[in-house]
């Protein structure tokens, strides 16, 4: 068995490849040598059989619902329930994320019902079992996680973030009394704190070849994760963030020479005029890998509202490099996702997905909102629901008006713009 | 009497620019100098008192709500429920567009109980009257127009949308057979209508100096309207757009001259990579004249969620140039808002507006964000709420949560990254 990197290096065109070229409407060779050079990615697991799309350079935004039941909230029905919510609204990932439970159960059923690629963060499920087990993060022992990694890979997982980067090099430029927020990322703060605490190199950065070579063996695609992304727009672009960046550029060569798919995670939290700057520095020191985007939040101040604050940033992120938008919920910061937020989080962030692809020149974008507004000026209702992003909301806002049965709408009335110009 | 203009050029700080400067933490000369140049506007007229709020460079991004009957849905206390929403959650100036009912009576309650600025567009209230009769717009009356004009100015208007830039030359350019969306302004619409039956000019563009001198006398802000802004991402910066643009550039002189206070309206519908050279082609044509825009909205595929899309390109829009951001609801396009619509709209603007004074380095912004982001990291919720744009959202979620009485959240639960950083 081999990984789509390495088919495509031999010049081969996977099914795989044919498939995403097709959807994409691109030409499956110009595709096959841009994930030979590591600027697409096709994230699916030997294990996994589902309808594949590709990730990078020239392809449309995708973007990732993260579910996962939590310590406190855990019901596996509900985080099936998402998923689907998630799949019908958009979502071209999930993550689990779940950290209650019994997690190779969770995971293996989410696996097995999706329809979408499945990724997820190993070091979770080692800690979480550690913790329930009374002991501390200091007390866990590497060969847990690459045991887990590899327990993950065999299930078919399609992606796995791996914060690789997070070294005794880079955190040394993080001096925690100059942020103000710290590290945010979970996996982050469990990587140092067990780095601290036994003065030790990361396990993920030191044996990396041996993730490589796990990796390889069921085409994982690694996303290498940002564990010292900023958590508040005040610690955006700071020396800690771009010293795991230009690890992680280094990391991104290794893998595409073992023939591993790999893209890397970015930030997080930053203020607008900073995004640009971000993903340019990022494609330049990660040689164009695919980039995997959590926001950015431009504000810290909208609690509740951050799926807006993320659109916002989002937007901005997949004009200037961003491939892949993790959604932000409104419960972001604040309590795990319900199955609105989750909806929710979905749909801003196929908003900023589909408004950057506008800008993009993506096949297809333009031609969407054409069609709409070719409707509007026809007060052809029908057209413009069957083209909206969330078809059964706009006909049900205007059906549930007192102009349900009219051409147009109660915000003019007879004052209608369209109809006045047209008659005239 | 005299209006802010007048008494700026004069050397005078009035009452009003103390307020401004007071507020905003800015030099009350420096203030009154832009003012006398026309770069900041204080929207109040001489028959209207309420706590006033500066509009224009280096202040604060305000951001507009509007309400209003329409003729299929008419009810006087809901609209007033939805100015004292929209206030509270932030809205700086309320736009009164009815065109249902009573339109003076609901104009003068409004002004009465209003706290911030009130905006309005004559022409929809001539215009609802004359179809009201069984009327055609080409039947309208110039002079019933200004009439209204100088009624609504006395009644104590703020500031009135004027499309006074939608004239035979800036028409020449408007092919509507080369535009998707054609004209999708109401009082441009009407205009044009009345233009075309009529073979005339427009009589707001023709008797300007008319316009002037009421505006004068009650120190009402003349918001020029831009009849004939985009309505489609494929109609964005075309030629009828810049013609018009071209009118109303002139127009601003023109006001400035006289003593009158002006803003700009401006688009609209736009893909997110037009609007940084539409801000400042406006300001350049403008001579910096304070920029009003509704949106822009950076794709036309979301009915539903135009919120979303406005508070994109509202942020863009505000970190290149524009001050005052007009909401957008989820209702756009689809039906008339109701109050939770108003409630959403004005917060999506709100995080629009907060996001780009931080980019701006408007005082206050990014110490805002620094509090929230401080106390984050010192797991202080109480704080966060309190400084939340929407303290009363944020607590509720965390509140009904089952981590309602921890220090962390149900997302990460013991994982808690914060919590995890401080103790390594």
């Amino acid at each position: 068995m081999s990984t789509q990197i390495i088919q495509a290096k031999q010049g081969i065109i996977t099914p795989e490849m044919h498939e995403v070229a097709y959807k994409e409407k691109v030409d499956a060779d110009w595709l096959r040598n841009e994930i030979a050079l590591g600027r697409i990615v096709i994230p699916k697991n030997i294990n996994h059989n589902f309808p594949v799309r590709g990730i990078g350079k020239g392809l449309t935004t995708k973007i990732n619902a993260n579910i996962g039941t939590s310590e406190k909230h855990c019901d596996f029905t509900e985080e099936i329930k998402k998923m689907e919510i998630a799949v019908s609204y958009g979502a071209d990932a999930i993550m689990d994320l779940s950290t209650g439970g019994n997690l190779h159960k969770i995971l293996q059923q989410i696996i097995s019902e999706s329809s979408v690629m499945i990724g997820t963060v190993p070091i979770y499920g080692v800690a979480t079992r550690l913790l329930s087990e009374g002991k501390k993060i200091a007390e866990l022992n590497p060969e847990d996680l690459f045991n887990e990694i590899e327990t993950q890979a065999q299930m078919g997982v399609d992606f796995m973030t791996l914060h690789c980067g997070v070294t005794q090099s880079s955190l040394s430029f993080l001096k925690n009394d100059e942020r103000v927020c710290g590290i945010v990322s979970r996996g982050g703060a469990l990587l140092k704190r067990w780095m601290v605490d036994n003065n030790k190199e990361n396990p993920l950065y030191e044996q990396y070849d041996r993730i490589l070579d796990i990796c390889r063996k069921y085409d994982v695609t690694i996303s290498l994760g940002d564990g010292l992304r900023p958590g508040c727009g005040a610690d955006a672009t700071d020396r800690g963030q771009i010293a795991e960046l230009l690890i992680l550029g280094e990391l991104v060569d290794r893998a595409r020479e073992k023939g591993v798919q790999v893209m890397v995670e970015g930030p997080g939290h930053m203020p607008l005029n900073q995004i640009e700057t971000n993903m340019k520095l990022m494609k330049r020191l990660c040689h164009d890998a695919p980039f995997y985007v959590l926001g950015p939040l431009v504000t810290d101040s909208a609690p509740g509202y951050d799926h807006i604050v993320g659109a916002i940033g989002g937007t901005i992120a997949a004009i200037h490099g961003a491939d892949f938008l993790c959604y932000v919920t409104p419960a972001e910061h604040l309590c795990l996702p319900n199955i609105s937020d989750v909806k929710e989080g979905v749909m801003a962030s196929k908003i900023a997905a589909h408004s950057a692809d506008i800008v993009k020149g993506i096949d297809g974008s333009r031609e969407r909102d054409y069609r709409i507004s070719k409707a509007r000026r026809n007060l052809d209702w029908e057209t413009i629901f069957d083209n909206a992003l969330d078809p059964a909301l706009a006909r049900k806002r205007k059906m549930e008006s007192e102009s349900s049965d009219e051409d147009h709408c109660t915000m003019c009335g007879n004052l209608c713009a369209v109809k006045n110009d047209k008659n005239s």
